[in-house]
């Protein structure tokens, strides 16, 4: 089974070579980008282009790891028929290759990726979704090499999932930056905090967030929460942030308890 | 060095629970909650009140850990002028008992506290201040006990702290909520958002929460956005709030590139 990559991203760079260790044949990487392309193909040991015309056209699988406001361009461009095409995007439908294509799917790895920073592939869950049932095996024997976790959603379910994802993980890794802003305008080490993000990302692992929620907000403890306030007055947009989540978060205890 | 613990909430709890580990010499709880004080003082095997009247009078430490709301409260019902008193509290300065004593301090452990949820004392910084030299060396031998991270630091950093604090783990628990709900709502696990929780947390441990920043706001991806939007239309306070909060992420993103 050939594989075309097309993209060298983040979630391009992880899952391509979490394939190339599962024995895929990574045939070419494809992306507008040279200097990714070129490093992501010296990994995998493969040919590059950063021309649409000169993508391989005999490759079994056409893998999609782009920006999804990229990604119908590309479909528009390509016209490989006989092959099987897969894309990676959360939030976009499986029908997005309906009108070109038979056989196509979605193979959504749920994590974060930076290039910098290297994944245990294995312990990623894998979304999968086939346009028939045939599809729908071949997506589970190439998710059952890079990952022991394999679940078989639909794309409405999918979209779901990725606004879940960009909550709990997107705008949890802001919420560090503020601290991490705060931290460093009072001459204090970001470091001291990493235990304590450790800790609240390892209580819901067995908590439901909502029993786990702690701090000021939980009782509205206005002493507190007028004290952070006052800090925070030469930074209205983060002021408004902090006010806003401490509502909800109070009206969310009450509607619990 | 006996000492009585104010306070049997989720702080207190853990507290006195490392420091008994320690080896130190807790006499007695006292809380209004009977059934915590009762608890606690169990598992210490030591007395309990819920009766400030009958507070020990003769220990040599009084620790507070209480709602910040009633600190002043308790300290103003007790004169026991020869022991050293310690508060807990991160945004409550140690001026709070200048009125009335000479040796007082604050130990402040940096940590999320549920009374269900077991944690290592040991790997938890500890900030501390005392009114005077010999009172910070004291608090730095108890801290030294119970954790391997002591920090000397003053109330108005300790202050800024527990801001950086609500915003890291208060406030990014409340988005794994959110998450919580929405996979619910689907028809979906939360357990498989639990990966992607940890790597986010673990991500920081090594990267600036800057450059570790992903997601559909980064780029300001229209397209995701607002079908994100679309999907949260029938809850106006978490849509606002994903909006303001992919638009604040933007914004870091242009300043930081």
């Amino acid at each position: 089974m050939n594989i075309v990559i097309i993209g060298a991203g983040n979630l391009a760079t992880h899952l391509s070579k979490a394939l190339f260790e599962a024995n895929y044949s990574i045939v070419q990487i494809f992306s507008k980008t040279e200097e990714s392309a070129r490093m992501l193909a010296q990994k995998l040991n493969c040919n590059y282009t950063t021309n649409i015309a000169d993508i391989i056209t005999t490759a079994d699988v056409y893998i999609y790891a782009v920006k999804d406001s990229v990604l119908h361009l590309l479909i528009e461009d390509l016209a490989i028929t006989s092959a099987l095409h897969i894309h990676t995007a959360g939030s976009i439908s499986i029908n997005i290759f309906k009108h070109k294509y038979k056989n196509y799917g979605v193979l959504y790895p749920l994590q974060t990726f930076s290039k910098s920073k290297a994944v245990d592939f294995k312990s990623i869950p894998m979304f999968i979704e086939g346009s028939n049932e045939a599809v729908s095996s071949i997506l589970e024997s190439i998710a059952k090499k890079t990952s022991d976790k394999i679940y078989h959603i639909n794309s409405e379910q999918r979209m779901k999932l990725h606004l879940a994802a960009v909550f709990t993980c997107n705008f949890t890794n802001y919420m560090y930056t503020i601290g991490e802003d705060i931290m460093t305008e009072a001459g204090l080490d970001f470091d001291v905090l990493k235990p304590l993000i450790n800790e609240t990302a390892n209580k819901v692992q067995s908590l439901s967030p909502k029993k786990a929620q702690t701090g000021p907000a939980v009782r509205f403890d206005e002493n507190v929460i007028n004290k952070h306030l006052a800090m925070l007055e030469k930074n209205s947009k983060i002021k408004n942030l902090y006010l806003e989540l401490s509502n909800l978060i109070f009206e969310n205890t009450k509607k619990n308890s």
